[in-house]
């Protein structure tokens, strides 16, 4: 087997990019598509046409998922599934989730029309929601498909707006029986190609990855609660600083994550301090903790040691600490034997490729721990994402969209 | 000599602290009278009606100072000067700044009545303006008179709703010449009563307090600048995360101010970082620096070597690092020989004093460097104050009014 991209292929990814783009395109040449919204149904619904042309079939869920279809030969095979979300961040860039659907409807499009119709079924997908942007509820596309989320779970949601989350859902024409019902209980395996969001493949001048985990993620909001008091007029050994012991706190973990030294991340990225005034000590003082690594027990160790020592900064300042965990997503394996597939292929292929962790959360991880789940990443330039600044080279796309067509061959046809 | 109060000084006390806290009163039972507003005018027009009650005889300077006159018989002899000042910060207390100005009133008075005409002419003052608190120009009241600001330094300055400082001036009738030039020549020295707005007094159980030096303060802007990044895909070693650095640095001063146990004091009591979102490594943190002591040798050796450190973190974590002071007011010692006098005098009348240090500034700062000067506090509860619950006892205000009485019949009258 020799699956090939061709020039076909590269002009396609970058007209594809720059259509999709242009849905929900903002002032700051980045992207708003909020689920549910205008621009998130004209994407589908764009998403829907392309796939169309390029012989698929195409069907909707009830929450808005779209899938392009290619039947396989064997009627009785399990579906694989392939694709990522079309939801974006606000003023998002032109690549995270929309890649990953375009991939999805090249490989499969062009497996069709250079080797015909598959052994096995494979749909591509194109996800309605990842991102949480507009609800307070992440993955809900792969969350209903896979039974995650039923339609219960945002039956309280509104948006920031008031907007209800039933209400944008029906305006948009789902959530009310027209179509299939999201569950699903069909699915072989499901693969995912994604943006790298971070800078390591560049760095290391590589131009794909096979995600061996997705991270678990443990988020937390710290407060602290001592006396505000005069700057001048209260004497050092008097003062209840809530500043001073959260400074003491995010000093330490941060510290103590670069002492690891086995990829755990701890970021503290938010502080508010209450009065707030550079003549007031601080009397109260709130900051966010957010700790990713892909061992459970790695976690356990180090949340547990870190708060032991917050605790002992706060009886040390005499300030009175509250720990509220608000997020506790567990690391998920990608599936081994396909991660070594992928592996293998583009060692044939002669692509630099690494092995590696996702520090982000992905679709990939809802699917992960209910069918054999690949992810696979391409460069980020500078690692940003999230931005109108996103960017990846065009010859990194095509290896992107080539690796997958190879796995989706290997998968389906032989 | 025997300089006594007597219990209409004590019902007087209170009278007139509740009349004067009534006019500017908020919704919260605090005090706001900003320099120039109808409330301030109108709290200058009734002390200046008590101060004629009294029997002194009063004017106006043309920035607004109010001065209540007592003649003394020797006509060539310089003039003794005691007060404070009329102004709030918002919603302030009923204490800081309306009590001097109603202990020097009262103290005045009550010489009058109990020991006729002086032998040196005594006024007492209620100054327009200490706190900074509508337009950023402290102490304009102090300064006017002893020739630190002239009208020129307020002529650019508007409030936070763009009033022009000089129409606020005008509206109120002051600053166009109508009254006498504020600059003065003719004052042998000043004495100011202040509530401590600390809680050493209240702590260590004293009445009363003879301040040796109001502290100077620097205060500075740190900026820290860094490189915003996703916190799940950014490695820590590739981090350039300013709100880690700030924490260093924070918890280091903070750390070196308490190891000092000499009166020093550092606080930092705002921080600012951005995007300030918990999931993304801080691009950029900002935060205050007030640094405090008596002495500006101390303060020259501590804020060096801070700086050196600060200079260390940030060269480790890879930001940036600006410094900008925006405040550096000198030391100031008040008059050793009416400091020793009022302990003395304190001490004669088995009055619990202290000799203490001013963490916080005063109109006493500014004449401290013209005129031979004393500061002396009564406690305040809790160190509370620039708040609605400020609050000192009704006895120690007492003991406030009665150590100004002999201290300035030892002046005026000997």
């Amino acid at each position: 087997m020799d699956v090939k991209s061709t020039p076909a292929i590269t002009e396609e990814i970058d007209r594809m990019v720059e259509k999709l783009s242009a849905i929900g395109r903002t002032k700051n040449n980045g992207v708003t598509r909020l689920l549910y919204s205008p621009a998130w149904l004209e994407a589908q619904l764009a998403v829907k046409e392309r796939m169309e042309d390029m012989g698929l079939s195409t069907y909707f869920d009830d929450v808005g998922n779209l899938f392009g279809r290619l039947e396989g030969t064997e009627k009785s095979s399990r579906v694989i599934l392939t694709g990522s979300h079309i939801d974006t961040v606000v003023d998002g860039g032109k690549f995270d989730g929309a890649f990953g659907v375009i991939a999805s409807m090249l490989a499969v499009s062009h497996l069709f029309q250079q080797y015909g119709t598959p052994r096995r079924t494979i749909e591509a997908v194109s996800l309605c929601e990842e991102e949480g942007s507009r609800f307070n509820l992440s993955f809900w596309g792969s969350g209903s498909i896979t039974g995650k989320y039923r339609m219960k779970d945002a039956a309280e949601l509104a948006d920031s707006k008031g907007v209800p989350f039933v209400q944008a859902m029906n305006e948009s024409g789902f959530g009310k029986g027209d179509y299939a019902q999201p569950e699903r209980d069909d699915i072989s395996c499901f693969l995912e190609t994604h943006i790298e969001q971070g800078e390591i493949l560049e760095r290391e001048g590589k131009s794909w990855a096979a995600v061996s985990h997705i991270v678990g993620q443990r988020r937390y909001t710290v407060h602290l609660s001592g006396e505000s008091n005069h700057a001048g007029t209260t004497p050092m050994n008097f003062r209840k600083d809530s500043l001073y012991a959260a400074s003491q706190m995010i000093a330490h973990v941060v510290h103590a994550a670069k002492n690891q030294q086995n990829g755990l991340v701890a970021t503290v990225g938010k502080i508010e301090a209450d009065p707030n005034v550079g003549n007031v000590i601080a009397g109260e003082c709130q900051f966010s903790l957010d700790i990713r690594h892909h061992e459970e027990d790695v976690l356990n160790k180090f949340c547990e040691e870190t708060f032991r020592e917050f605790k002992e900064i706060a009886e040390k300042e005499n300030v009175s600490l509250q720990l509220r965990q608000w997020m506790d997503a567990a690391p998920v394996r990608m599936d081994p034997q396909l991660t070594r597939t992928g592996m293998e292929l583009a060692g044939e292929e002669g692509i630099p490729f690494k092995k590696m962790i996702s520090g982000a959360g992905h679709d990939s991880q809802v699917f992960g721990v209910y069918c054999p789940t690949a992810l696979m990443f391409v460069p980020s330039h500078k690692g940003i994402s999230h931005s109108p600044k996103e960017f990846t080279r065009t010859e990194d796309l095509e290896v992107g969209v080539r690796m997958l067509m190879k796995i989706l061959y290997k998968l389906a046809y032989c």
